[in-house]
C-alpha cells in the first residue's frame, strides 16, 4: 500500500501577450498560464499525478490557492483507495458542502477540483501503464456509469439510459481502437485565426494549415464587422470551398447583435459560430440558433458544469458541444457531458489551445469515439500550435489529425524545465 | 485629493458548527466565515471601506486570496476618481479579461469583485454621511441606469426600459422614504428552521418569532420526507393559519423528486419552496414550478449573476427572486437584478443570514422599495438571529421588521474585536 506524500502547486505563467498569440475580441492580451499540481507518493515508482487549471494570467495565484486547498485533503491518503473507485473519489470533492458553497460547481473552486481529479486519473493511468484514453475506454459500461454524478441530470439522462448508450457502442470498440491507432483523431486549427494577426500572417497560416492536412480552420471575429467581412472573404478565397471555416466571437455580443452580425458573415459558409454571447445565457444561445436558422451554434469552453450543458441540449441551443478538459470537475464530469451529448445526438468538438488543453482533451474525444458516441463524423479536437514543448508528452499532429498517444498517463505532466523557468514571481 | 493606501484582507471564521446553527439538507455543519476586506485611504478622516465574501468554512482562504488580488489593483488610485462614477469603477473589474477567464462572472472571483465593489460603496456612503440605501435611492434615474452593466441583458431589459421603471417610481420616493423610516422593512425569520434543531427547539423558536411580530417563518426541508411532514404539521399547528411558512430544500432534489416531495407538503400551505434543485438548473426550476402548479418557487442565493436571473425570469421559473448581497458583483449587479425583477413583475425577497448578509442586503430591499419597484407587498428580507454582534452597526429588528439604518455606510464593517478574535489560523 502507498500514500500520497505531497501535493505541490506551482503558479506557471508564459508571456504570450508579447506576440498577441491568443488574442480575440474579449481577450486582447492574454498571458497563458497554468496553476499546476503534482501529487507524489511513497510507492517508490517515481510516478507523479499531474493536473492543472488553465488561466490567462491575473488570478492564476487564486487558482493555485484553490488547488492547494483541495489537494491538501489527499495528503496521507491511501493511493489505492483513491484510485480504485474514481467515482467515489470524485464525489468526495464535489459533494463537500463547504467547498460547494464557493460555487456551487462553478468557477475557480470547481476548476481546482477538476485539476485534482485529473491528477489522480493521470496517476491511475501511469500505474496501469496505459494512456488515459485506453484505460477509460476499456472500462465496462457499468464501471463508466459509476464514474458519473447523475445528480441534477435525471430529467434528461438517467443511469439506465447512460448504460444503454455505452452498451450500444460496446461491440465496435475494438475496431474503432484499431482505426484510431491507425488514422488518429480529426483536428481543426485555430493557429491562423487570432484577432491580433495581420491579414498576411492569417493567410499564410491558413495556407499552411491546408497544406498540413487540416480540413477546418477557425477565425476569431467580433472586433469590427468590417474587419470580419474582409478577413473571412480573404480566408475563403485562400482556402477554397472545401475547407470548413468556423468563427469564434468569444462572448462578444448580446442576442440581437449576434444574429445581425453573423448574418453578414453567412455568405462565406460558416462551419459554426462559437460563443456568440455569455456562456451562461442558455436561453440566449437558443434564440441565436433559432434566429440564424442554419448556422450551427457551438459553445462550451466556459460552460461551468454538466447541469449547464444539460440545459443547452434541452433548449436545442447548440449544434456542437465544446467540452474543455480543465473547466469542469475533471474526467468524471466530462464523461457525463459526453453521455449527455450522445443522448441528444449532438457533436462534441472540444475546446483546446491554452496550456496543455490539447494534451489533456484529446483523450476525452478518443474515449467518446471508442466507448460513448462511437462516431467521429464531422467531429474535431481544436488544435493550436503553441506551448506544447513544455509538456513531457506533447501532442503529435499528422495530416491534420491527433496521433493517439501511447505514453502512460493523461498527458498533463509538464517538464521540470518549464516549471522552473516559468514559475511566477509576484512583484 | 486622497488615495487608497492599503487593501487588507482577513480570513475570519466562526465555529458555528458546534451548535448546528445553519444546518440544512446540504450543509450539515457549516462554520460561518467571511473573507473580509478593509480599504484605507490617506484622507485623514478615519473612514474605511468594508466588504466581504461569505463562506461556510473550507475555502475561505481562497476567497481571501481572490479579494486581495482584485483589491491590490486599487492601491494608489485616487479615491475621488473611483467613487465619483461607480458604474465605470465596477465595469473596470467585471470587464477585466484576465479575471473574466476565471468565471466568467461566477464563483469565487466574481464574489471577490463584489466584495471590492461593496467596500467602495461603503466608503462612498460614509463620505456622503448617509446610509447606503439613502445614498443610492436619492440618485437620479439616469445615474442609476449608469451603474448597471446591460451587457447580455438587452433581450430582456434595455437601458430605456430600466429608465422608464425608475422614472415611474420617482414621484413616490419621498413618501415611501417616510414610510420606511416610520415602519421599517418587513422581515421573515429562519431562526426556528434549521434541520439540526429538535422539534421542541423549533416550536419554541417559532412561537417566539410570532410573538416578536414576524408574519413569515421558514423551515429547512429535504433530509427525510417523514421528518418534513412531521415538522411542518407541528409548526403549522403551532403558528396557526395566518402565519406564512416557507420551506427551503437547499438544492437537495432532482426535478421529479422535487415535485413529488413538495406535493406531500402542500397541505400545510407553503409560502414558497426555496432552492428545490441546482441553482444552475433554470430549466429545472421552470419544470418544477409548472409541476407544482401553485406553490411559489424561490431561488437566488446561489444564482451567479444577472444573466442567470434574466433567464429564470424569461423561463417563468420563479415567483420570488432571492438576491444575495455577497454572491454577485456587488451593489451594481444587484441593481440590475432589482430592475429585472421589476420588469418581470416578480417579488424580491433577499437571502440573508450568514455573516453580515442581513446588515448588507437590507439596504438593497430599501432601495428597491423607494426607487425601483416601489412596493413591499408580500416582500420580506430574510432574518437569522446570529453573529450580528460582530458588526459595527448591527441590524435592528422591531415587530418583525428591519429598522432602517441611519449610520453612514453599507453596514458591512466588522468590529476590530471580531476581526482579531476570529481571525483564522491555518494548522
Amino acid at each position: 500500500m502507498s500514500r500520497i506524500t505531497a501535493a505541490t502547486t506551482v503558479d506557471v505563467r508564459f508571456p504570450t501577450s508579447e506576440q498577441l498569440d491568443g488574442s480575440d475580441a474579449m481577450n486582447p492580451d492574454p498571458d497563458y498560464s497554468a496553476a499546476y499540481l503534482s501529487l507524489t507518493t511513497d510507492a517508490g515508482d517515481g510516478l507523479v499525478g499531474a493536473g492543472f487549471v488553465f488561466t490567462i494570467g491575473t488570478g492564476n495565484n487564486i487558482a493555485a490557492e484553490a488547488i492547494q486547498t483541495v489537494a491538501d485533503e489527499l495528503v496521507g491518503d491511501s493511493v489505492e483507495n483513491l484510485l480504485t473507485d474514481m467515482g467515489t473519489t470524485y464525489r468526495r470533492f464535489v459533494y463537500d458542502s463547504q467547498l460547494r458553497w464557493l460555487g456551487p460547481e462553478k468557477g475557480v473552486v470547481h476548476m481546482a477540483i477538476g485539476a485534482v481529479v485529473n491528477a489522480l486519473w493521470d496517476l491511475k493511468a501511469k500505474r496501469a501503464g496505459q494512456p488515459l484514453w485506453q484505460l477509460v475506454s476499456s472500462m465496462t459500461p457499468e464501471e463508466l456509469v459509476g464514474l458519473v454524478d447523475f445528480r441534477y441530470l435525471t430529467d434528461a439522462l438517467t443511469p439506465d439510459e447512460a448504460l444503454a448508450i455505452l452498451r450500444r457502442s460496446e461491440p465496435g470498440r475494438q475496431q474503432r481502437t484499431a482505426e484510431l491507432l491507425e488514422r488518429g483523431y480529426p483536428a481543426y486549427t485555430t493557429t491562423p485565426g487570432w484577432l491580433g494577426y495581420s491579414d498576411e500572417k492569417m493567410l499564410r497560416l491558413a495556407r499552411e494549415a491546408v497544406a498540413e492536412g487540416f480540413t477546418q480552420i477557425k477565425l476569431k471575429v467580433g472586433g469590427s464587422l468590417e474587419d470580419d467581412v474582409r478577413r473571412l472573404s480573404l480566408a475563403r478565397a485562400e482556402v477554397g470551398p472545401d475547407i470548413q471555416i468556423a468563427i469564434d466571437a468569444n462572448q462578444r455580443w448580446d442576442v440581437a447583435e449576434a444574429i445581425a452580425w453573423v448574418k453578414q458573415l453567412q455568405p462565406y459558409d460558416i462551419a459554426w459560430i462559437e460563443e456568440p454571447t455569455s456562456p451562461d445565457d442558455l436561453v440566449g444561445h437558443a434564440a441565436i440558433r433559432k434566429g440564424l436558422d442554419g448556422v450551427p451554434v457551438a459553445t462550451g469552453e466556459h460552460t461551468a458544469n454538466r447541469v449547464m450543458f444539460k440545459q443547452l441540449l434541452q433548449l436545442d441551443a447548440i449544434d456542437v458541444m465544446q467540452i474543455d478538459a480543465a473547466r469542469v470537475a475533471g474526467v468524471n464530469e466530462n464523461l457525463a457531458n459526453l453521455l449527455l451529448a450522445a443522448k441528444f445526438g449532438v457533436r462534441v468538438c472540444p475546446h483546446a489551445g491554452g496550456v496543455g488543453l490539447c494534451e489533456a482533451v484529446q483523450h476525452l474525444s478518443m474515449i467518446d469515439f471508442i466507448a460513448v458516441s462511437g462516431s467521429w463524423d464531422n467531429r474535431f479536437v481544436e488544435f493550436v500550435d503553441h506551448l506544447h514543448e513544455h509538456f513531457v508528452d506533447p501532442v503529435r499532429i499528422e495530416h491534420g489529425r491527433y496521433v493517439a498517444p501511447l505514453t502512460p498517463g493523461a498527458g498533463t505532466q509538464m517538464t521540470t524545465d518549464a516549471l522552473e523557468r516559468y514559475r511566477f514571481q509576484a512583484n
